[in-house]
């Protein structure tokens, strides 16, 4: 792939301005005619009435999508919003150029028309290995606290911490990698010159200074709840692994779980206390088979590497890895009096033969000690 | 099935006691033999051999079996034992005779040889509708909680709560259910007659009283380790469904789970937060697909059940179930000041006929206010 031409880049800037995100009809002609041939149509009385080049006959369909996209071509400028953003230190990625992210091409026609990327970070680099962790702006402390350790975790193997630059579990995730020195990526759903929410403000510059912003609205585009949604499948594309902290019954991080799945990611849910709605959106992606359950950054890291988490090493007690009838024996032997072969072997429901032999094997691991002929537990 | 002869109730009797539970082998000879004849055999030198009866040749495995089943012969009275048993108030359970759970066949050969049965309540009917609720003996608050939550539902819903009557968890679960007037079921690891742990004496007279208290072991015997988790495995087979609570990494409940989801019975776990070592089994048991995350006694119910629960009803907000276009239209309509229908169309990305539509809808509903030719948001 070789740098795209000003005329392409303009093209899709326009669009991206033209179009709401997750529009599949304008992805679809786009993709069937190319950017600028298919703004060049938009522009003629063949998309008014809804012909296709080359065809006579009408589609309705098309006709009423070319009547929401026309709406906006009087107010098109592309090449101030580029300049904007150029302002901003920031560029924009295409589908035909270096650095577009492999994983959006999985959302076919919806697609986005380009990204808007502002920040000092690698935005191709960093998304290459990327997990996301998102969650509730109305987060609880335990929440924060999880979120914290997940996405050390994630950054301290070298895993770049997607997330949406929200309240709460997106801007611990964010915060903390940055308290990592790993740079993170924010997907806003405004555009990358508006630091929204306000409060995060701060966070947000520090994000675009190590890391990036990115949007597939242009500047100046503000944060309606529709894109806020479609912005999720931005995050659930570009992500290796997606992982929820916590979540509400029905949430936009909920919402970016379930476009993971769809597209075939890991996902990854966090349980909490069954008394907390803030985990009810989790519990939920677990029971329906949407997430796996994760409880800590090894087993975040291990949806997105086979690499298994090894068993946490309990302290091990005596006798607890004995044969059976070894341990039967032990379980049989009294600890304040002595007791001979016979009544062990009644105890334990073993033959004889094998009681004695059991004997000598936890006499040999200081666990049984003899006294005549009768036994008693020893030490340890 | 008639009532069960006397000879019949002595031999599994006597078999429960040369027996450590689980034994595969003597169940799979007093299957074939039948309880009377095998005793007879046990007792003949053939047995002493390893040589089946019709049969010539010494089995290794058989004579190593019969040598430990014979250690206990010389003090073996289980008329004794029954007497014992009655003196409490007691009954035994055969399988050859009514009563006897259905779901324990399922073990095979490593069914118990009888049940030991104490208690007011009608084993039977108790446990055909029953749902196992096990779990930490060092549980926390929020396990408790939880249980409580769980056993009142259960109990509510007219079945049966079955667990082990242990410290913790167990303990919750029988109080719960016996304070909702239902009877409870408690499988222990020692002889019925003895109410153990002797912490819980006073909820084990209770269980007693209006359900019952089951072992497989003869009255006398004591609750070894290995006895404890044999003693998971009845749980599991005689209840409908398991319930984990709370569960350390490694522990009884979990095993009690695993043994549930072998004999392909429905397995819940209760997720917590993933700083608590006390849920740490219960997440384990989620991710290796062992058991469904269950959050509260709807749940539960749902495992034995296929009435699924109703999705919590958030408090509806405006504009929730919009049509897409209409939402966009609402979303675009300023708060303050009112905007025209071209700059609507704009903002939504919608042609003008759609916003025209949309704000006809909106204002009927309330959300749209029009002033002049102009627009802006309503109440609610």
């Amino acid at each position: 792939m070789s740098a795209p031409s000003e005329a392409l880049l303009l093209a899709r800037a326009a669009w991206s301005r033209l179009t709401e995100p997750g529009d599949t009809t304008a992805g679809a002609l786009v993709a069937a005619l190319g950017p600028e041939e298919a703004l060049a149509w938009l522009r003629s009385d063949a998309a008014a009435a809804g012909v296709l080049p080359g065809l006579t006959d009408a589609d309705a369909r098309l006709r009423t999508a070319a009547a929401r996209w026309r709406t906006r071509l009087a107010t098109l400028d592309p090449r101030r919003e580029l300049r904007i953003l150029e302002r901003l230190g920031g560029w924009l990625l295409v589908p035909e150029a270096p650095g577009w992210p492999a994983g959006l091409d999985d959302l076919g026609p919806a697609a986005p028309m380009c990204l808007w990327v502002r920040g000092g970070g690698d935005a191709a680099a960093l998304l290459a290995r990327s997990i996301a962790i998102v969650g509730a702006r109305a987060c609880t402390a335990y929440g924060e606290h999880v979120t914290g350790e997940l996405a050390a975790g994630v950054s301290e193997a070298g895993w770049t911490v997607v997330s949406g630059g929200a309240y709460g579990i997106d801007a611990t995730a964010h915060r903390t990698a940055l308290m990592c020195d790993q740079p993170t990526v924010a997907f806003l759903a405004g555009g990358v010159d508006r630091l929204y929410p306000a409060g995060n403000a701060d966070l947000l510059a520090g994000i675009a200074e190590a890391g990036v912003l990115v949007a597939e609205v242009p500047p100046g585009s503000v944060p309606a709840k529709a894109r806020f949604l479609q912005r999720n499948r931005l995050i659930a594309a570009v992500s290796r692994a997606t992982v929820v902290v916590e979540a509400a019954w029905r949430s936009g991080a909920a919402s970016t779980a379930r476009h993971a799945a769809e597209l075939l990611r890991p996902v990854g849910a966090v349980p909490g206390p069954v008394t907390s709605a803030a985990s009810a959106g989790c519990h939920r992606l677990i029971r329906d088979g949407c997430a796996v359950c994760v409880t800590d950054a090894a087993e975040v890291l291990e949806l997105v590497g086979p690499v298994p988490a090894p068993e946490p090493a309990g302290p091990p007690r005596p006798g607890d890895d004995l044969p059976p009838a070894v341990r039967a024996t032990l379980d049989a032997l009294p600890v304040r009096r002595a007791a001979d072969e016979e009544s062990l072997a009644r105890a334990a429901g073993l033959a004889l033969r094998e009681v004695r032999a059991a004997l000598g094997r936890l006499e040999l691991a200081g666990l049984a000690r003899r006294e005549g002929d009768r036994w008693r537990r020893a030490g340890r």
